[in-house]
Parts: structure tokens; sequence; C-alpha cells
């Protein structure tokens, strides 16, 4: 309760259903996170920690740079994320970029199962 | 269901409930983690990304070397860890292990809220 | 050679030898890196690998985020970091406020070495 | 000064200057580090720091797990690596193996520059 998170201004809410499933479409592996929230997730699979986490460093990086973070659980070579933009209530084109960018990531390690 | 994990050798099962409760009981704020589970969690609620993943760093390099990973969750300045040794069917003396340098780790920053 | 590096504005410039000046006195332990160069160094010591590479994580995050990247050299618990805006030819404001941060990343490792 | 280096045992030491010379042969790109020190160096040239830094931490886990960490400088999507077992007094079969797995490591970035 007291972990705090940041604030995101409006810009990024999609206008419309049809901007929403296309832009969703673009993704690889991503699915609709179910539980009745408004958010999409994935399960990356890797050949073992070491490279796990060396995506969730790329991964971080990025989303430090963006300023919109994961909500992801990693055991050994497992990463499932979740993303939803929380103050705007739901899914937003900065959780289409930021999984756009972590899918270039987990391209780059060629042994990660499908 | 890919996704493999490391298996361990048996060296590290308690040998009694005496000498597990007595290895939780040097932690500072883990608790039996549920579910049914025989394992234990904490949460540690960091001043930023940036803090709550050098933390993050620190436990994998850990890990790594201790050939022993934990199962754990993060959302910007919140880290939920649950530490159990899957191959022997429960908590072991390298969850405690792995326990005790999280909290040192955890101490390092000192803007961490309680 | 082929390494490339970012492009950089031209505002962060310092516009007289004062305002430099009194930069560099709110860093603590930063000397001009020498070698003709317009640029500060500082090396940073720590208890071990670890706590020095959690410190590079946090640096690199920020780093990142403000698309300003230190010059770095490290060996096991030392990290030795230059400072300079290369586009800008020399020292500049970004570079005051990343060792600003580092500054506040040693801080919070408080085994570390004078 | 003060910062110290990690002592290591004996049984690493190069029997012969074939075994030496076929080890060095293993690798891809590595030179002798000159300087008059019996050390292996390589430049390793990423697409972006993100790349860069994602390969740091992979080298990173795999050091602490050896115990054995390189000398190594970076700058954006750079980094030079010399690798020497310090208390050996020169290049051992320890280096051998890290220098391996850093070959690995950044044939897993595809669009490294070579």
């Amino acid at each position: 309760a007291v972990c705090k998170r940041e604030l995101r201004t409006g810009k990024h809410v999609f206008t419309d259903a049809r901007e929403r499933e296309t832009a969703i479409a673009t993704l690889s592996g991503w699915a609709e996170a179910g539980e009745g929230r408004d958010a999409i997730s994935k399960s990356f699979c890797f050949s073992d920690f070491n490279q796990a986490f060396a995506f969730m460093t790329r991964a971080a990086l990025v989303a430090e740079k963006m300023d919109h973070h994961p909500e992801w659980f990693n055991v050994y070579n497992r990463v499932d994320v979740t993303l939803s933009t929380h103050d705007l209530g739901g899914l937003s084109r900065k959780d289409i970029r930021l999984a756009q960018r972590l899918d270039a990531f987990a391209k780059d390690a060629p042994e990660a199962l499908p």
C-alpha cells in the first residue's frame, strides 16, 4: 500500500477500439491479461537465468527511459510480463511500445524457447 | 511448462523443526508464504524503480553464484520475493542464506520504506 | 572507430567559468581528468564486485534516461568514471547532473571505502 | 590502492606454451594485451548502450559465479575487455573460459558490429 506508482499523462490513451486492436496485432504472443484487467500479458522463456536476467536488464533500461514500468514475475529462465497504464485505467499506446521493445529483445536471445 | 528448473542436492534440508524455526528467526520481515507452500515471502519497498532494480541485480548476482534463484514479482519500487527449494520440496538452508543476503542488500538502500 | 556516439544539443554548455567552477564544487571527490581533456573523473571503491556492479546498474539506468553515458573502467570493486559531453567538446551541465546522481548512489553503499 | 582483489588458486595455470596457444586459438578476436602484460584483450561493439550493458550484465553474472572478474572499459556501445589472472601473474585457463562465455554472449547480440 505504501508503494507508490508514477503518474502519467493522457495523450497515450487509445481513441477507439480499432486502433487498440490493430496495435495489439503488431505484437507477437501477447494476450489479454484476464482477471477483469485492461492489460496484456506474455510469458517469455529463456535458456537459463543468465539470459532471462539480461532480458530484464534491457527491459529495465527501456522502462526507466519511457518512465513506464512493467509488472513482471521471474523464476529462473521464465519472465511473465503484464503491461497496463495504471493511471490511465488500462492498456495504452505506451504499453504497446514497451511490448514491441520486449519482443525485439527476446528475438536477440536465439536460444529462447518458443 | 517448458521452463525447466535447476536441480539441487539434499544436504541443505532442515534436520528438525527447531533448526528451521531458529533459521527463520535470523531473518527480518519474512513470513510463511501460505497457499499450502513450504516457502517464505517478503515484500521489499524501495524509493523508486532505480533502487529496486539495483537490489534485484545484487540479488541476481548472488542467486546465480549460489545456483539458487528466487521467485519474484516487481512493479516499480516494489519487489515481492518468495523463496523455496523446489527440488527439495520446500524451504531449505539455501533459502535462509539467500534471504539473509537480500536483507543485507535492502539495508544498503537507506531510502527504502519499511 | 566504428563505435558511434550519440549526438546532444547545446543548451547544456556552461556560460562562464564561474558557473563551471560552482558546479564542480557541488560534487564530492571529482577532479579535472587531465590529459588535455575538458572532463572530470572520480574513482569509486566498493566492498566487492556485487556492490560495484549494482552501482553501475543504477548509473546505467540514469545514463540511459538522460541519454548521456559515462566513460568508465571497472575491475572487481573499483569503478573509475570520466564524464565529458563529447559533442559539446567538453564538460557540460549534463556531466554535473550525472556526477551528482553517481555521488548519491555511492552514498547508498555504506560499506564503500573512502 | 585500497581496492583489494580476490585471491585464486593455482590449478588454472597453463602447463606449457602449446596448451596456451591452443586455448587462445579457440577464441574469436582476442589478442595479446601488450604493454608488457600477460593478458588478452578484445573490443566488443554493440548497436547501442542498451545492448552493451546487457552484455556486461551477462558477463557480470558469469564473472561472479566463476569468482573471476574482467578489467573492462565501456563508453556507449563499446566494451573493451582485458583478461588476466592477477594472483597467478598472468593469463590462465580461467581467462580462456571467461573469454569463451563472452564470445557466446556477443553472438547472441545479432546487431553487434564486427
